[in-house]
Order: structure tokens, then sequence, then C-alpha cells
């Protein structure tokens, strides 16, 4: 023991992880727990998986190397497998459908809410874990399936608190594109992950940056060069029509790719996946403002083999410097049908999507949306004579039981830091009972909230102090009633 | 691709890593969002920490060994530190004030809940990853701090649905017995953990046995021998005049425990906090079966200092034997007052609690005190007809709207493998709207709860099927309400 005392760690956060306080967590909170209600009522039922997975069942098995830690935190068990914690919510849900397809209804509709870990470079803002909140299909190969993963994001957004036209569902599906390819005389899967990543850069670069990613490559300001996909220039220009195909209502943007997307066979069935979602959307209720079919949207170059949705948040906030901030993308998914086969062989439809909790969660701050009194503090009883605690117990006993946050003052210091502490509790009051009240029967109560509300200039010091006093002092029996109009506000 | 395609990883869970589905998440959420809102009420604010602490922060940094895996879960970060995933949720406490605590309110009280990681062997029932719910109070000595920590715990355990008389929170205070041995001459430490141990086995082996390790050890049936803590015979019975000091009201085993704890001045600190302790608890409204002090009670061997506290649930089950089963501790804690100081090097006194959640949702669940309805699934539309799916989204819209879990049956298959399909569910209910349905403005209902009651037997068929129709045609208008019936039962 004493040679341990002798060495001191230092208190630190471990490299792009972080503590979060209540104010975060009230935000996060609230988000899964309405966003999990809107799942629930679309029939999704609630499934956790543990922690970590098998590498193997990640992909991330890499027989060459030692560790197959690339993106992800893995170690070996003492059976000498590799383990690794989960990366997103998909592996871990294809794993449970392959190992239990048995006892499983089919289609299996499942939703989950947790935290995902990455091992990448950590920066501002950028955290190496996060929570994530995913619902996805298993077992239904029809549009309407992902339709319905739209509408259930759709309506997961506003339940946190966002109004129409304030966030979007975007909607692409990948066998448009490859179709196109395909009718172009694409046929090498390299190329067509190129074009996916120069359309990628649209928004970046715009459409005469992307043209040259698209044709032989494109040389930057710094003079650094990048290989291009090598399309011809009619196969270039059928991609930067494909991409512009967007705007306007979900019929007319159907209309308009019907035109640029050269009548494939995969193609067509892209449209008429799209033309299902479509009518499937209207029946659910959700509006053309709501979720638009996007051609330029991407969504990485992952496992997506039809439809892929992005969610993006269209408020805006100022930054540091005066200038204007999107959030741009929090959610994001898209159809799978893959991914269970991995495991069992068997072609297994899926579609899902999933919420970035904790981005959203910071994005619904920083445009003043988040809820109000997020860090409301308990209501602080005062000690000021040892000897009353048990009144004190007493006082909260009551207060607690009315349903009112509150505790009795429980360090060593005098009044003027206790004062400090309820203040930095955020406490919407204090309640005083000295001797001179418990003999009288009586009990004083501080209003913090309204010194709060009158230094952020809130409200007006004069109209206010006539219906509401900085400090009152009532009868014990009035106790309850006292504080609870201070905390109701 | 094709390669990776070739190798079919085995779809299995990490070894002692489970799957949980709804049924088990429910009573899980359930305990954690009512103890949590007990905690809020309580005055103490959510935290939380990431899976990772440096290995050294949780006094797991061995310089001699190359991986600091004993008992965690550790691998080494990029740059060559080695991380861990936290065992419990206060040795991650103890690292955030020790890095926070200036700018941290005093006393800090925070609650915490979230999986913890332990490697260790796994068995039935012994998982490696389990969810706790913490509160802890850093930065207060009172006692009364000690025994607000054990009336939040009888009150969490009440609000998860559990009755008086179901269970105890158990309390001693360590200074009883360590004074007890310093009074009678013990000074070593190893002889004290002895002692500690050869307590902690009283369950198990008798005052006999016990006594047998107190003094030079006991040989047990299979001939195997444990060295004893060495006491001579005197002290060897004070010690289990002490440990059977327990039984009656608080106020009778302080005055038993002044009897046989010797006089020290440790001993007689520990007395007064207990008396402390009793106070409080009586001022908040804590009785004499919701908490009691019992001097056997040792909470392992671990850092505590002062008072101790376990939770202990008193219903039983029957086994699958039919044996009685107790599921005895379900939580515990104490005051510890140098684990912040492990960092800072200055003392700084914390008392908490730790539920341990999964542990108490299975024996809620075992002792029948489950949630009602907890796998109760959505109502499913049936797919009569391909061409209706409109009107079927605009049924489950409908029913949505109304806060009625429902969904359209996204599979491929027929109605028989459809109406399977509700049943696994768990469906209250199925929507029927054939085409006749639809031209005569009808929906056709049928009530799945009934049917599975009376496969119970939980319902008198005839007497049900008056009020209520196992299948009933309505007016489309009145689809919401005949639902809304069924599901609230």
């Amino acid at each position: 023991m004493t040679e341990e005392a002798a060495f001191r760690p230092e208190a630190r956060n471990p490299r792009g992880f972080q503590d979060k306080r209540a104010r975060d967590l009230r935000a996060e909170r609230h988000i899964l727990e309405t966003v999990s209600k809107v799942y629930e009522r679309y029939g999704f039922e609630a499934l956790d998986t543990g922690a970590f997975e098998y590498a193997d069942a990640l992909g991330k098995f890499l027989p060459d190397s030692d560790r197959p830690n690339e993106g992800v935190f893995a170690l070996q068990d003492d059976d000498e497998q590799w383990m690794a914690l989960r990366y997103d919510l998909t592996a871990p849900l294809a794993r449970f459908v392959a190992q239990n397809r048995e006892g499983l209804p089919k289609p299996f509709r499942r939703y989950a809410f947790g935290p995902v870990w990455r091992n990448e470079k950590p920066g501002p803002g950028r955290f190496r874990e996060f929570i994530q909140c995913d619902a996805d299909t298993v077992g239904s190969a029809r549009p309407e399936a992902d339709a319905e993963i739209v509408a259930l994001a759709v309506e997961g957004l506003m339940a946190t608190g966002l109004k129409r036209g304030q966030a979007v569902l975007k909607i692409n599906n990948r066998k448009l594109l490859n179709g196109l390819l395909t009718a172009a005389g694409v046929q090498s899967e390299g190329q067509k992950l190129g074009v996916l990543r120069a359309v990628d850069k649209l928004d970046r670069l715009g459409p005469d940056g992307v043209r040259l990613l698209l044709g032989e490559g494109r040389k930057d300001e710094s003079g650094a060069f990048t290989k291009g996909a090598g399309l011809n220039a009619r196969a270039a220009e059928q991609v930067l029509a494909f991409v512009a195909a967007g705007g306007g209502t979900r019929s007319q943007v159907l209309d308009n790719l019907a035109g640029v997307i050269g009548g494939s066979a995969e193609g067509d069935e892209g449209l008429a996946e799209l033309a299902s979602m479509d009518a499937a959307l209207r029946s659910l209720g959700i509006g053309e403002d709501q979720a638009s079919f996007e051609p330029s949207i991407v969504r990485g170059l992952e496992y997506y083999t039809g439809p892929v949705f992005e969610a993006e948040l269209l408020i805006e906030t100022l930054g540091e410097k005066g200038e204007t901030l999107r959030f741009g993308s929090i959610g994001g998914g898209g159809r799978y049908d893959d991914l269970v086969a991995r495991f069992t062989g068997e072609r297994t439809p899926a579609t899902g999507f999933s919420f970035g909790v904790s981005r959203l969660a910071a994005a619904l701050r920083a445009a003043g949306q988040a809820q109000a009194s997020e860090a409301r503090g308990p209501v602080v009883v005062l000690v000021f004579d040892q000897n009353a605690l048990g009144d004190y117990f007493a006082v909260v006993g009551e207060l607690r039981a009315a349903g009112i946050a509150s505790e009795v003052y429980l360090g060593g210091s005098g009044m003027k830091a206790q004062m400090k502490y309820a203040d930095r509790r955020m406490s919407p009051a204090v309640v005083i009972l000295g001797g001179d009240e418990i003999a009288a029967g009586t009990v004083t109560v501080k209003d913090l909230d309204l010194g709060r509300q009158m230094a952020q200039g809130v409200t007006d010091n004069k109209e206010w102090r006539e219906g509401r006093p900085g400090q009152v002092t009532v009868p014990r029996a009035e106790l309850v009633s006292v504080i609870r109009r201070i905390v109701e506000g």
C-alpha cells in the first residue's frame, strides 16, 4: 500500500474520450427516449448486443496482421481469439440475426442504441466513443420497408423537437448510378468506386472539379494530383447530369432521373424502387419537405446495395467568428442485402437508419433548441445549526415526497460557501431554517431563480418583485407550495 | 470481395457476452429510469465517463507486466499508453473528481449508470459485461452523507417495485472491527485482512468454522487446510461476539456493539458514526425493516474506510428442482476516503452505493415482479392485397398517431405465415383489410390477446366472448377505438 501510494497517476481522460455532465446527458437522453418511443410505435423491438464482437464477425480479421486494430479497438482473449469493440450497431445486428435466425420473427424489426467505438485519430469535437441510435428491418426486400425507415427517421427528428423545414431526409439509390455506368460501358468495380468518390466531392469541388475527377484526374491548389476515375467525356457528362437531377418534388426528380439514367435494367430497378418508396411515403404522410430524392447523395463506400438515406440538418447557427455554420449530416443509412450473408451464405435483405445522437444533441443545443431548464439543480437546505440536522432532513424528505429535487448541504463550510454551492448547482432556491424559524414554526425561502433571471435581464426587476419577492418567511406548512411556485417558474 | 466472401465467420457472441432482447431490456431500463429519478430527487447530478480509463488510473499499472489485464480488458493505445475498460463506476469517478476538482461544486453528488467490464472466467449467468447504477457523494465526511446514500438505496429499491420487507440495507462500519482488533493487540494489516476473510465466511461455515479461521486455521472436508488469521483464543471470541451483535433495532445493535468493541478510539469513532447515521435515517423516514446495522457484513476487502452497505433481497423463489432460492446481495457500497487521494495526495472523503442492475432485473423477473405486458408487440396490419399497401400504411399512420404501436407486415409470405408472425411478436391484434372491407368502408380486427389469455386459462371463455368477441368487423372510423380497447385490456 505504501509503495503504491508513492506513485501518483495523473488524472486525465484517455485520448479522444470525454466525460459528459448533466447538461449533455439530458440532451442525449431526451433524444434517445423520444426516438425510441417513435421506433416502438413503428413496431420495432429493442435489442442490445454486447460491446465486443469477434474481430472476424466485424470483417476485421486480417490473417497477416498481428493486431486487427484498423479503426477498431481490438484485443486478444485468453483463448487467443481476437475481439473488438463494435464500431457501429449494424455489424452486431448482422451477427445476431445470423446466429438466431431460426427463432426470430421474419421480418425482424429491431432498434438499438448505445456507444460505438472507433480507433481513429481524435481531434476537437471528434471523439473515439459516441452514441448511435439505429432502427433496422431485416428480412424484407420491399421498398416499402425502406420507406418506413425513412418515415421513422423523419418522425424521430420531429420528436426530438425539430420543426418542419429544419431537417430533411435525402434519398438516393445505388442502382441508379450503377445502372448508368453499366450502360455507359464501365465494368470495373474500381472505376465505379472512383466515380462514387468523385461524386461525393460535389459539395466541395462543384461540377467542374468533379468532372476532372471523373476523367483523368485533378490537380489541387497545392499542386497535388488526384487520379480520376478515367471515364470518357460522354460518360462523365452523363454522371454530372445524373447528380444534377435533384430538386423539386419526388415525382419531378423521378421524371428527371428517367431521362438521364440511360435505361439499363439495374437503373430501371432503382427507379421502380424509388417510385414505390414515394407512394409509401405519401401513404405514411411524409411531406416533400421532409423526404426528398437527391441523386448526389453517396453515403460512403460501404456495404449499401440499393436505397441510401441521409438526414441533414438545415438549421444554421453562428460560429465564433460570426460565420454561418451548417451542421449537415446527423444520420444516415440504407439497404444492405449482403451483410447477413457474410455469415450464412444466404442473401438476407435488410435496411436501416442510424442517428448520430451525440452530434444531434450538440446541434440542437447550438441551435438553442435543447430543452429549457436543463441544468436545473436541487433545492438546497442550508445548514445553520449542526443540532438541527434532523429538521433539515425532515424538510428534504417532505420536498422529495412532493417530487422536488432537494438536499441538505453536507459539506463542512459556512454560510457564504453554502450559498456559492447552491449557485453552482443552479439551485432554484435555498431553504433557511435557523433557531428563530424553528421556534416560530416558520421557514425562510430565498429565490435564486429570480436572481439569475434578473442578472440575465430576462425579467424586469420591479415587476417581478411585486409578484415574487426574493426572500420570504412563511409558515412551515406552506413550504412545499412556496418552493413549487419557484420551481415551476 | 470474392476472396472475402469465401471466408464465412461463425456467428457467435464473444465468450461471456450476451444479447438482450426487449423483455430483458424493458426490465433493466425500468430500473434505471426509476432509480435515476430517485437519485435526481436527492440532488444527485448525472455524469457519464468514457468506457476506457488509463490503466494506471484504475490501479492496474503493473510495471513488470506486459499486459495489465488482471481482471480488466486492456489494450495499448497508438501512443503506447495502456487503457482498460472500466470495471466499475467508482474508479472513473475518482479520476474525474481529481481531474476537475477546481470546477466542481463541493460536495459533488453524482449518479451514473452503464456497462462495466470484468475480464473474468464466464459461466452460466456470469457475464463479463453488466450494468451498474451508482450514486456517490464526494467531499463530505459527514455520517449523514452515508445515511443519505443508504436512504436513496432504500428508496431506489422501492421505486423498482419491491415492497417493504422484500429487501433490506445492511450497514456496518470498518472502524468497529479495526478498533476491536487494535485494542486486542492485533497490529498487522495482513492479520486484519485474514480476520475480514474469516468473517466473510460466516454464512457458509457458521461460528465454529470461523473460529478456526480466526485462529490457527481450518481443514475442510476434502482435507485441504486454510491457514487462519492467528488470533489468540480471547481475541477470536471477541470477534465472534462482535459479528453476533446484530439483530434487533438499530439502537439495540448500537447498545450491543458498545459492549463488545472494547473501547478503542477507532471503535468509538465507528460507533458515533453509526449513531449519527441512525438519527439521520430516522429523520429521513427510513424504517428499521428497511435499513439495519449488521456487524457481520464485510463487503469484500476493497478500499472502504468506514461505513459499508449491502442491499439484500429477501424475496425467495423456487429453483428448477423446487428448492428455495434467495437472491442475496444486489448492490453495495460504503465510504472510501482514500480513492481520490491516489491522484491528488489530498484526502477527499467519499461515499457511495452501486446497484447491480442486471442482477436486480433478473431477480425481479424470477420473483414475478417484472412489469406486466412487457413482451407486448405491435398491432400488425396483414397484407392481403399488394395493391392496397397505401390503405395499409394509412391504417398504421392512424394507429401510430393515436400512440398505438403498429406495423404493416413487410415480409413476402402468405396469410398463415403472417398470422404466425403476429403471434411471435406477441401482437395484441391484427387488422384485416381485404377488398370487401375496403369497398364497404369497414375493417376487421382479430383479438390475439384474447386467444392468448384463453390459452393460458387466465380468463373464462364464455364470459369474455360476450363482452369481447375474438373478431369483429367495424366501420373504418371505429378502428382506433376498437384497437385501443384491446390494447388497454
